[in-house]
Order: C-alpha cells, then sequence, then structure tokens
C-alpha cells in the first residue's frame, strides 16, 4: 500500500534528536471552506482575523492535501495525516478511537492487540421488531451513564469473552471485547434507518477462511451480548436496545515518542479527538469546553511537554450545520487567541485543520486547507492573509498533510541531517 | 512499480456513488507549449482565448504532469493518466490501442485476455532486400483497405493461430493473433531507417524461460505471416511488403464502469484514441473529422452518458510540424465553442491536454501543461487567463494527471467520504 507519501517513519526515528524546543499544532476541524458559489469568499475570507492575517506574512504558508487530491476524507485519516501517519497504511476503526476517547484519561494501557472494540447506541425497539428510534429518546448525560454502568456491572463475560461497557456522551457508548481469537471484520448491527429492524452481529463479506472463523465466535459472542443487554434494559424504555457499529481490532500505532521523541499533550473537547491523541501516546489533559478553556490549558501545561495539539471543534460543527456565520465566528474567537498562544512563544506554531467541511456542502469536502507554519527558520512570502487563496500562492506550496509533522520537527532544530 | 502515484484504484471503488452529474473532459492534444525562446508567449498564450480565459477566471487552474515531470509522455501513458490510470501500472502497446481502435464501434469485446496485436505497415522492398519506402509510396485509402482485406481472406490460421488484419489508415494496419501460448514480448521488424533490411520476428531482449518459450512460437508464426503476405502481395507493388512493430498482448484494464461507475461516451477523430477509449470501457460514437463536428456530437449524446471524453486533435498535429500558427489558430476554433458546451450545463468541465507539444521542440515534451476544473464546487483564484504562466498560479498548483480524474469526481459530488 505504501508508496504516495515519502516514507518518512522509515528514517525519522534515526533522524531526530531532542532539545528544549516546543511545538504547536492549533487544529481547527474542517478549516477549508469554500464560497457560497464560484468567485465568493470562503468563510476564512469572511472572517476578520486580524492575528492570523500578521502571522501568515510572517510565516509559510500553503495548502495541504489530507489523503489526496479529489478525496474527502474522515476525521481520523485526515488527523493521522496531520500528526505525519500514512492514512492509507493506518486504517483506525471508530470502535478502537471510541473506546480509547472514553478511557483517554486512564494512565494504563486501554487495549491490548487483539481486543475488539464497537460503538454502541441506546436505542428504542417498537413491538413489531424494528427499531423506532436510533438514539433512544437522546437519553440523558445522567440517564446514559446510569445504563452503561447496569450493562457492564451485568455482563462480565460471555464464552470467555471480558466485556467492558463505557459511557461515551448521552445515548453512545463504547463496547470493548477482550478474549482470544476474536475479530473486528463484523458488520455493522445498525440499520441506520429508522422502521427496520436491527441487522443480526455477522462477519463481513469477504473474509478469508482463519478471520472468517475467528469474525464467526466474534459475531456469536456479540449476540449474546445483545440479547443480555435486553434482558438488562427491561423497564428502562425508551432505551430498550442496543445498537453496535465500527467494529475494529485494536493494533498498536507507533507512539510520538517512539517516532518522533516527543512528549505530546492533547487539549481536546470531544471524545473522538482525545481518543485518537491518546492511541498516538499522546497525554491528554482535562479542559473544559470552551476555546478560552483550551488555551488556559495550554498555558497550564505549557512547563510539561514538547508538543501540544491543540483541536477546536465548532469550526466543524458550523461547516457540517451550513452555518457559515457561525463558522466564521469561531475562527475570529480562535483568531482572538493567537496573542496568548505567541505569548508562549512556541519555537514552531502550526495552524491549519485537519480537512475541508465548507458551510456550501454542509460535509467534509476534498478541497485542500491552508496552513501556517510560524517558526524563527521558517521561509516567509506569498501570502498577504490566512486563507484559501492567499495560501494558494505561499512559498509552502501545496503538500501532502503528512509533509507537516517532519516540516514541524525540522524548524524545531529536532532533525539532523539524512545522510553523509 | 507502483508507487508515485497514490493508490486511488485501491479505494475509490469504495467510494464512488452514481448520481445524474455530467462530467465532460475536453482534451487538447499536445496543448502545452513553449515560446519561440525564453520569455516568449506560448501558443495558448498567443491564442485569443476569451471564452477560457473568462471560464479560468471562475475555475480552479492548475499544472499537470502526466508521468513525472521531467518526462516527456507518449499520447497512451499521457491519456491514461488524464483517465486515471497509473501509466507506469498500465503499460499498453501500440498494436492493442490499433486493433481497438480499428474495431472501436463494434459491440462485442475485442481482443480476449492473451491475444497479440501488432501495428503493420505496408512498405517496399528493393531487389536488393532492404525497404525502400516503409510506407509503400503512402497508399491511398482505397489500396490500403483493399490489400487490407487481401491479406485478411488470404491467411486465416497458422500453427493454429487465427489472425485477423484490419484496415486503419492508407498504408497502416493492425494484425490481431489469436491463439494458445503467444506473447507479445517481440521486438519490431521495421528497421526505421531505409536501406536496411527488414529485422527478422524475434523475441525481445531479457525475458524469462517461460515467456521465451511462448515468444519463440509467436515469432515463428509471424514470420510464416510476413512470407505469406509477400506471396499475396506478388503484383501489388510499391506495397510488395510488411512491417510489424507495436507487438503487445492483451490484458483487460478496470474500465470507466467498474472503477468509476460513469456511462462513458468518447468523441474523437483518430483511430487511436478511440481505441484507448474503447479498451477503457468507453463507448466510441461517430462524429465527423472537425472542431464543430465533434461538439454537435457532444449535443447529440448529451441525454445518454454521465462522461463525455471530447478530443481534439489538430492542436498536436500542428505542435509536431513546428507549426506555432497553426496550433494556434486551433486553440482559438476550439475556444470559439466554449459557450455551446456550457450551454449543456455540465456539473464539471475539465479542459486540458494529454500532454504538451511545443511548436518550437516540433515533439512531445516534459512540460507541464495547463488545466482548469470549472465546477459549481471548485475554489477560485489565482489565474487570470488560461494558459501556461497564469495556471501556474493557479489554485490546483502543480498535480500528477492521474489527480484530476478523482477531482473531477470529487466535485461532481459522486464520491463518499474516506474513513470515519
Amino acid at each position: 500500500m505504501r508508496g504516495y507519501y515519502f516514507p518518512y517513519h522509515d528514517i525519522l526515528p534515526e533522524l531526530v534528536v531532542e532539545n528544549e524546543e516546543k511545538i504547536v499544532f492549533l487544529v481547527m476541524d474542517g478549516l477549508g471552506g469554500l464560497g457560497s458559489e464560484p468567485g465568493k469568499p470562503t468563510e476564512l475570507e469572511l472572517a476578520s482575523t486580524p492575528n492570523l492575517d500578521r502571522l501568515a506574512q510572517r510565516s509559510s504558508c500553503g495548502l495541504i492535501d489530507p489523503v489526496a487530491p479529489g478525496i474527502s476524507p474522515g476525521s481520523g485519516p485526515a488527523h493521522l495525516a496531520l500528526f505525519g501517519y500514512d492514512p492509507v497504511q493506518y486504517e483506525i476503526g471508530r470502535g478502537v478511537l471510541s473506546v480509547f476517547g472514553a478511557r483517554c484519561f486512564d494512565p494504563d494501557p486501554i487495549m491490548k492487540p487483539g481486543d475488539v472494540a464497537a460503538r454502541m447506541n441506546f436505542a428504542t425497539l417498537g413491538a413489531d421488531g424494528t427499531i423506532k428510534d436510533r438514539r433512544a429518546g437522546r437519553l440523558s448525560e445522567q440517564k446514559g451513564k446510569e445504563l452503561c454502568r447496569l450493562l457492564d456491572d451485568g455482563i462480565e463475560r460471555i464464552d470467555g469473552v471480558e466485556i467492558t461497557v463505557m459511557y461515551e456522551k448521552e445515548y453512545r457508548a463504547a463496547v470493548l471485547f477482550r478474549g482470544e481469537g476474536l475479530s473486528g471484520a463484523l458488520a455493522d448491527t445498525d440499520p441506520t434507518i429508522v422502521d427496520m429492524p436491527p441487522i443480526d452481529p455477522k462477519p463481513k463479506d469477504g473474509l478469508d477462511p482463519e478471520t472468517l472463523a475467528r469474525a464467526e465466535r466474534t459475531a456469536a459472542v456479540v449476540k449474546q451480548f445483545v440479547e443480555q443487554a435486553v434482558e438488562i434494559l427491561k423497564g428502562h424504555e425508551p432505551a430498550n436496545f442496543v445498537l453496535l457499529r465500527g467494529f475494529d481490532e485494536y493494533q498498536p500505532l507507533p507512539s510520538f515518542a517512539e517516532l518522533y521523541r516527543l512528549s505530546a499533550c492533547a487539549i481536546a473537547t470531544y471524545p473522538m479527538y482525545r481518543g485518537l491523541a491518546r492511541l498516538l501516546g499522546m497525554k491528554v489533559v482535562d479542559c473544559g469546553q470552551s476555546v478560552a478553556d483550551e488555551i488556559s490549558a495550554l498555558e497550564a501545561n505549557w512547563g510539561e511537554f514538547d508538543f501540544f495539539y491543540v483541536h477546536i471543534k465548532k469550526t466543524d460543527s458550523a461547516g457540517e450545520d451550513g452555518n457559515a456565520d457561525a463558522k466564521v465566528k469561531v475562527i475570529e474567537e480562535v483568531d482572538s487567541f493567537i496573542p496568548r498562544i505567541l505569548e508562549l512563544d512556541p519555537s514552531v506554531l502550526v495552524v491549519t485543520g485537519d480537512h475541508s467541511t465548507p458551510a456550501t456542502l454542509k460535509a467534509h469536502s476534498w478541497h485542500p486547507l491552508p496552513v501556517l507554519v510560524h517558526s524563527r527558520y521558517a521561509r516567509t512570502g506569498g501570502a498577504a492573509a490566512f486563507n484559501e487563496t492567499e495560501c494558494a500562492k505561499g512559498v509552502l506550496g501545496r503538500l501532502p498533510s503528512v509533509c507537516l509533522m517532519p516540516i514541524a520537527l525540522a524548524n524545531a532544530l529536532r532533525l539532523k541531517r539524512y545522510g553523509a
């Protein structure tokens, strides 16, 4: 599979050196945008961003492609690329991300190789055997936690497989299956639309015989899990059923410490991003829910780490809602905190997103997204402001996202030269 | 061999969705140019192209490399790249292209895996056993057809191998060899210069033993074919000999329908381009020889297909002739038809070439060539006109040609997102 990207991971561990230089990745989710029609300004171009614009003039600016030109990425692959991991080589299922998100503050190893994880929704099953509500009336946080605890206490082990149910958010949870001979190659049980019956747990199509045998064993365990869950949930209507999706088998990834010799800190408000960061060996630190809370967390942890990942979720949420105005406001809010970040005097400050989420499309898109790399050693020029049009003229040009981590390390003087 | 390009074909079939959006690729062969000396305008810059210039301002513009920077491609690899096929992974010999070109309107499968094809020239052999004219005095169309029929009727089968001779154009033809245990790994029999004897059919150098055995069997069949052809051509001087080149063994490629779920239509005036399109599963439709004829064919077939490949040959012919003025005129003619194409309201219109053919060089060249992608969702900016200099400033940047098909599919909202 390898090929499109330079095989950085093969050579970086030999080149990396440790020093005191600090790197910040400020990631506005879904930052890249689009005009309401061709020729109109993007959300970032509509936003008043005096601090980012000034910074862009003193930085290397460009455009990055998370996966490849034309490909609209999910948040998982887009973030992996941003952190320097080939997003085609490393595929991580939503179940694993959920478990890591739910347990992100746990200092112990969260999953073991061979563990299987899935996302779980509490749902409402009608008397006719079809799903009436895939979210069980959007449970309260309190009720969601209570039901997760009931299931976790009530179902300990099925056919030798240890089972853990973890609360994620409201009606959402994650389930961890630990035992010998499991496989993550299971189809979703969620029919994704209402008035359809739930799908029985079963292996995905096209598996080799060895994987199929493991997937069949896993499906049998999951089937029993669902049956037992239904028993336990009796009397907790509308949450009388569970739907599972995003099954995945855990395989460890090389960590930030192994690859880059960085002690990394993640500041993010959403479980999935926390989970991904934890999966790469970052320390997830507690913070509130606002941008101001996140910047305060950055300041509070400044002395403890080499690398800081600060994730801003609401740019993406606004884009997905088709609300260009809201996206503009979030960008402007982030802009207002740039002086406080610069006050910390990071050796390298990267400002970018993980992918584009234009309000016009109400979805992740394929458009490359703007990036600025600010450091004492960054070449400047080309971009008069921080936006898609100006970054297209910047000295960085158009690059795959996987190039950003090595560029950041280089600017922090953390890479030796390659070869004699 | 794979490596330089992102492995689009591995992931696209899972991402592609069908919808009603239509895509047009308007391909001016050899479009990219060069000034008569450094600093002088290219052919495209000399041409008056008000329609393309206006379109460029409302499109994503950039430069594309057909194979890789520095590599001057043949038309085959350049077109494969344009259609999203890795031109290093997929090598198609001229013989196979000729057979597909000659049979492009045939609804039945044209070649079977293992079939071998070659291009054939009628030539003049002197009494001294050397080639005196590699084109047999440029036969008339009528005479070429007559001789092809004579050979096709006169030589049916040699050593169990079924043989078909197909008229291509004037002195040019294609030969199809169908039978067990053949190989396309044969050297050309054409000495390429006059006053040299023709080369005996023989295997290429450096073959593995298994391929060598098949190539030796094939060479023996071809040798007998040439001997029988010489007998049949007696009395048809100056066409008293045949030269064969571009031997190739057919291996099917994944089709546009399989890869992209597109029903594709090819509008091209030259057999080779029709052949390539047919090879990729496009329907080749009949059209006249002028640009106006081709645009009329586009209009006539608009309702029937999702994807339209419109190929303009004469930009390349003029470049090969070193005639910059003629190339300018063809470009201006094409420009005048842009309003009629826009009138059809395609969801995505890509205007580009397959490679550069600067009149200054009288040959295909390595220079990247200009491209514009027009769609409701294309980002605009950077390029004030449609030419090499302005496209170098466009928001698309510089990309491999293989990225264009995915970008076009994305702009037509025909790709789901990749990963969670």
